[in-house]
Parts: structure tokens; C-alpha cells; sequence
């Protein structure tokens, strides 16, 4: 019997604490994946890749005690040696190897993809077939770096703002939304779904923790096939009660997206740099209902419009476009959405009715979050179902909690993927997703 | 068009904030959902349910401006009035009412479970049925914030020890494990399954990130109907590259609880008092080969072993016992699993074939971990496949993977809800699941 006592400390070193040597010249140890070897002659440079970037070692005959054959790009390896600064090596540091210990070896050194390239020069639909090699390229991996920090940005302020975090079911006995756009599973004998959002279960909690969040996949079988829709996705979705009015819900957000920016610009400065990515401005967002910003836009660009309901791509990327110029922001809010196009429980605007006390937020002209004030009387409620013609068959428990009394709430969902794309500037959702679900991929 | 310019101060208060004013006398404002009324004849006492807690609001004629009859049970109401030091009241504190604005009425002021009791008195199917109400309940509730605590203690341990995290697929072509208990959906004509565990995506990812952790709901098709199986549950996976052996996961694990019990202690401190939880003690953690200590619990206890490649139940009972009576733990790590009874990727054990270098931890009993050492070989792996008489179809990218370098690595999932219910010490998986889903279970 033996006793673990947690973590010890590694004799292998990170980037970072390679670079806290304050004496120059000492022996360190480190590991990696060998990402390239570039054998210049008398000398060679082993590049080894590491959770925290690239790092420098350098082979010369004699300093060794190994030969440079030894080593094969896409093994992993464990380095011992002398650290040097170097200023031209990545963050100015280089490993002189004396000992060499293999850790593994790849069965066929051949890359599908020449990923040791500052760009990965290939198709998408190659990125996406091999994925897991495609990701080691240091571009591609950072995206998904920034996206961590999106995510934890997310929680932590919220966290902060006395949410609480749930897990909700994904199967289910019915979608929160109806409609044709969901998964049918069979779950033991019965007929079940994937859920679509996790609208109704956290509702139900606001009664309970009166703020709430969840970070979980959605399940959409959407039939788009566009470089926006994804049919399984991210999405950070929070709740929460004892709202004045739905801008409590935009000043949260924009309560987020403040202190995701500053903590992308603390702890992810390198994988910013790596993408060259710019930061946008956040310190106030404009917020514009949604009849005024479709005139202001067919007026100053000429745009017809046609659908007075909704808002098609071409408005988006227009009224992101509109925002920029006139305002000076890369985020705008739409507010009072016509009703017929929210769902059920979105809150009518008791002004005007044909309008609800909801909102998107476009970033860089594409459409983010979604998200509003709730309706949290019962008898509104039903009224309103009853109203739409719809049933309540299956959502009985979602309304008896509005029978047992709910404060005024209102909330968003936020596509993660969405989000990570406009903020680095991609135009395919597929490149800031790690394994992309769409009406033709399904696989790895 | 206005501003949004982030989260402003509220007028009202949390418990928190009114326990921080060194005024006693002040008046102030807060708001919450009527939990209970004890009219007490000449004074009543309005007990608000509030997300940190209870508040007592004191209603006194002559005092308050309103009529006490103006208040139900199960509305939202914002109240001003004078705060008052109170060593009786929750939290030392009441608030003399002075002003009422009504936020919210029930249809229905019945509720059909008394959440206000200390213990709600009822059956597990009833508070399940009931889900939205029951967890109104001041003991319910606080489950869901430990189950938080832990959630948040996993990612931020692991965040600090260079994890990145991931969110990958729920749906795809081919389950991880294999085997008949997965979900089957249709996905645009085409067969598809759900997620049983992150497997394969996380080994894939520790080539690209070295480190990396996922938070996410897995689906079982399990026939089980016990109280410790769910068909879906929230499992805590991570996954590392450049390990010595698998007891480097142990003492990563290892960590998480010490780092977790920590924060609870430090941040969820009123929760564990609500629910009368004292910590286990998790400085260290004995481990000790499965046939070992199925060799020293038949022998203490006199138990019959039936099946030498697995536990049993009982058998894990009787370990936690042990490992409490002889090492005074509430945890034990059980190693060297049959090699039969562990997946084709499991690492067998290279001094006796017939085990692996895998683990199971136990918790007061009960497996809430397994987890192990993977094979990084891309050999070693299609030769067990083989071996095993499996396809290696739908696996073709997994497999790609490793035919490209991968390091040694391991990592292991944790089950959310099972952790929880052993810390809050439940008997039921279902008490420490919001929304749980069985054999017979599907709503709400």
C-alpha cells in the first residue's frame, strides 16, 4: 500500500519557468513533441512544442552525447541541457542538449499536414479531416486557447455576480422551443429529444437560485448548411431574477464581455499575439431598437428591405457595418424584436405588443446572443400559449412553476463558437470549433 | 439609442451586504421571494428566500404602510425598511418593514411540497416530480451549490496546473467504449450515436494541448436501476501527456480534492453548515492493488469473493471500511485493474499482462473514478485491438492520431453527481442530480 500525497513538483520544465531562470547557463531538463529539425550542417535545431509554446534546442556534435538521427519529427522526447538567451529563438530562450531520452516514437513520421507552418496552408475540409493533428499547428491551437478564456471569462464573472452554475438534462421528453428542428432519439422505448436549449430548466431554477448559468452543448437540426450554423454547439447561457427591465440582462453581458476582454488581455496575451488579434472596445455598447436600426441602415446604405420581421444576414453585417461608423463600436444591440418571431415566453412590450422586451447582440455584423426579458405570470403565460394555438402537453411542470410564483427574469444565450470567430476574425464557425457537427460531418 | 455601459450597483441588497453595513438603524431596500409568513397576531415575521440565504422581514401595524394581507406566500416582493441586529433572526439580522412594492404573484399560493420546513418530509419521487419547487427548499438547494463548488474546484485546480480546456462532440459516428449501452439517434438520415464518455477526443487533444479537461454530460444506455446509475450525468474528464506512470493522474486527482476541499471549506462554508457536512481529510490517499485488497477484505471480514476480474458493491462497501479503519481514509485508490474487465486503450501492465495500469478511486465506499494509463503506441494499440478480436472501424482518426506521436499519457473521469452524493453523504444519486434521468425518468 502506498499513500498519494497530490502533486509534486516535475523536474521537467515549462516555458515559463525556463524563462524564471535567473541563471543563465544552468543544466534544465524538458519535454516536448518534436515539431521540426532543422539541420543546418554542424549545427541543428530540434524544435520541441510544449503546452506553452515553442522552445528552441540546438544539437552540435560533441556537446551531445547522442547522435541527431536519433530524433524523428512527431516523437516526443525529454531533453537535458544547457539554457542560453538567445534573442532570435522563441521567447529568447534555447536549450544547448547534452542527454536525449525518447519517449515515443511515431509509427509513420509523415504528417498529412505540414503543420510546423506559421500558417496551416490547406483546406478547411483537410483541417477538419485530420483534427487532431491539424490543432498542433501553434495557430490553430491558440484559437481554441482564446476560446478557454471566453468560456472561463464567462463563469468567473458571473460567479462573481452571485450565479449559481447548473447542469441540466440534454434528453428530454420535449424541445423548449417546439418546432421541426430537433433530434428524435429513442430513450428506452419512448420517444425523447436533444434539447435545444436549456431555456425552460433555467427558468425553473431562477424560482430556485435566483441567477443562474450553464456552459453546455445545444443540439440544433437546423438544416443550414452556411459558415454560421453548427448543429451541435457551445452555449453559455445565464438567467436571472429580480430584473427592473431587460437592460439589466445587455448590462450583464456587457458586464462579461468587459471582463472577458481584460482577462483575454492578462492571461492570454500570447495566443492574442500568435493570431494578431486586436481587442475590441467594450466600455459601453450602443443599443438601438429593432424598427429604428432597419430604417437607419436601408437609409444610409440604400438596402431594400424585405422581410420587416426579422433581420436577414446582409442587415447584420449592415448594421455591424452601421455601428462602426456612426458609433464607433464592434457590438451593437437590436432590441424590441418583433413578437411573432420570439418564442412564446419572450415579454411583450406592454407599449406595443407586436414588439418584445428582447434583444440580439451582433458583434463585427453577425448575430451572438439572443436574449430578453421572460414573461413570469402564469396567466400571461398561458394566455399567450393559448393564444399561439399551441399546447401545453409537456411542458406541465415548466408552467406549474409559474403557478407557484416567479420574480420578474429574463436572460441569453451566447454561441461560444460564434463569439471565438468574430473575436479573431475567422469566417467559417468550423474554424474556431473543435470537432464541427454539420449536416455532413459527423465524424472525427 | 442609448448606452450600455456594464452591471450598475443595485438599490437592493443581498444578505451579504446588509450583514457589511455598520449602520444598524439604516434603512434599506431589499427583495426576495416570501418563503414562509408567521403572523404572530400583533407582529408577523416575513421570511424572504433570498440566493444567500433567509431574511427576516418584521411586520409591525403602525410601522409598515401596507396591510399584511397584501402578502402571499410564493410572491416576489421588494421591501424598505429599517435593518436591525437581531441574534435570533438568520444571519443576525431583520429588517422592520416599512414599504412593500409587489414584484410577482403565484396563481396558486398552495404549494404541493411545504419547501419552508427545515427537512422537506417527502418522498424522493415526489421532490423529483416536483423538481422546480422542491429545490426551493433551503437543504435542497444547497446540494446544488456543493455540486457547484466542485465543478469550480476542477476547473480552476486544473487550470492552474496548465489544463486547457475543451468541449467536444456529444454526437458522433461511433461510440468511445463501443459496446450496447449507447444512445442511437438519427442524424440527417444517418446513423449516429450519443457520447458515453469525451475518450477519444481527449486523448486526441493531449497531442495538440499536452493537458487538457472537459466538464460535460456523457449518456449511458445502461439498464441499471439503482441508486447510483444515471443514463445521463455531468463527468469531470481529464486527460495528460508526459507522464511517468498512472500515478501521476492519482496525484492529480489527488490534488483536485485537496484543492477542492479547501474552497468548499473557504467559499461554500454556510452550505456545508445547512447541510451538516464536515470535509473528509484528503492530505493523502491510500492506493493499493485490486488484488490485494480484494484478498484483505476477504479476509477481515470473511467475504466471499465470486468474481475475481471485477467489485462488487458490496465489496466496494467493504474497501471504503477498510480503508477507514486501517488508514482512517475516506477515500482509496484501487490500482491494477483486470485487464478484462478495462477498454481496449487501457495500458496493461508490463510486469503481469493480465492488469493494467489503471485505477479506480473510491469514495466512503463507492467508485466514483476510474481512470488510468493509455497506450501512446501506435502498435501496441491496433495489435490489442487485434488482439481483442474489435474493428478498428470508426476509429480510423482516433487511430490516426497515435500512427502520428503521441506521449505517454493518461487521465480519468469523475462522476459529478455520485461525488457529490458521497460528500453530502445521500444515499441516492438522484438527491445530488437537478434533473435526473433513468430507466422510468424523462421529465420534468
Amino acid at each position: 500500500m502506498d499513500y498519494l500525497t497530490g502533486v509534486q513538483p516535475k523536474e521537467t520544465l515549462e516555458i515559463s519557468e525556463l524563462m524564471e531562470q535567473t541563471v543563465q547557463g544552468s543544466i534544465v531538463k524538458v519535454n516536448g513533441a518534436v515539431h521540426t529539425i532543422r539541420d543546418m550542417g554542424t549545427v541543428a535545431f530540434v524544435i520541441l512544442r510544449k503546452r506553452e509554446g515553442l522552445l528552441q534546442c540546438v544539437y552540435e556534435e560533441g556537446t551531445a552525447d547522442f547522435d541527431l538521427k536519433e530524433i524523428q519529427e512527431a516523437a516526443t522526447i525529454e531533453v537535458e541541457g544547457v539554457l542560453e538567451a538567445n534573442e532570435k529563438a522563441p521567447n529568447g530562450i534555447e536549450v544547448r542538449m547534452e542527454k536525449l531520452r525518447i519517449l515515443s516514437e511515431p509509427a509513420d513520421e509523415m504528417m498529412p499536414l505540414a503543420i510546423s507552418k506559421w500558417k496551416l496552408n490547406t483546406s478547411l475540409e483537410a483541417k477538419l479531416n485530420y483534427r487532431s493533428i491539424s490543432l498542433r499547428n501553434i495557430r490553430e491551437r491558440a484559437k481554441f486557447r482564446i476560446q478557454e478564456g471566453l468560456t472561463r471569462a464567462f463563469r468567473d464573472f458571473l460567479y462573481s455576480q452571485g450565479f449559481t452554475e447548473i447542469h441540466t438534462p440534454k434528453i428530454g421528453a420535449k424541445g423548449a422551443e417546439g418546432g421541426a428542428n430537433i433530434f428524435k432519439l429513442e430513450y428506452f422505448h419512448r420517444p425523447a429529444v436533444l434539447a435545444q436549449s436549456p431555456q425552460f430548466y433555467k427558468q425553473m431554477m431562477v424560482g430556485v437560485f435566483d441567477r443562474v448559468f450553464e456552459t453546455a452543448p445545444v443540439f440544433r437540426a437546423e438544416k443550414h448548411n452556411t459558415k454560421r450554423h453548427l448543429n451541435e454547439y457551445t452555449s453559455l447561457d445565464f438567467e436571472m431574477g429580480y430584473i427592473d427591465g431587460f437592460e439589466d440582462i445587455m448590462a450583464m453581458e456587457t458586464g462579461f464581455l468587459q471582463y472577458a476582454m481584460e482577462l483575454l488581455d492578462k492571461e492570454y496575451a500570447k495566443e492574442l499575439k500568435i493570431l494578431g488579434v486586436t481587442l475590441p472596445k467594450v466600455d459601453q455598447i450602443p443599443a438601438v431598437p429593432f424598427k429604428e436600426i432597419k430604417e437607419l441602415v436601408a437609409e444610409k446604405y440604400g438596402h431594400k428591405m424585405r422581410n420587416p420581421f426579422d433581420l436577414e444576414p446582409e442587415e447584420e453585417v449592415l448594421i455591424g457595418r452601421y455601428a462602426k461608423e456612426e458609433w464607433d463600436s464592434d457590438f451593437v444591440f437590436v432590441t424590441h424584436y418583433p413578437s411573432k418571431k420570439r418564442p412564446f415566453y419572450a415579454m411583450d412590450d406592454p407599449e406595443d405588443t407586436r414588439y418584445t422586451l428582447s434583444f440580439d447582440l451582433l458583434f463585427r455584423g453577425l448575430e451572438i446572443t439572443t436574449g430578453g426579458q421572460r414573461i413570469h405570470d402564469y396567466k400571461m403565460l398561458t394566455e399567450k400559449i393559448a393564444a399561439r394555438g399551441m399546447s401545453e402537453e409537456g411542458m406541465e411542470q415548466y408552467l406549474a412553476t409559474f403557478k407557484h410564483g416567479m420574480p420578474p427574469h429574463g436572460g441569453l444565450g451566447i454561441g461560444l463558437e460564434r463569439l471565438t470567430m468574430q473575436l479573431i476574425g475567422e469566417d467559417n464557425v468550423r474554424e474556431t470549433t473543435l470537432f464541427p457537427r454539420d449536416l455532413s460531418r459527423l465524424e472525427p
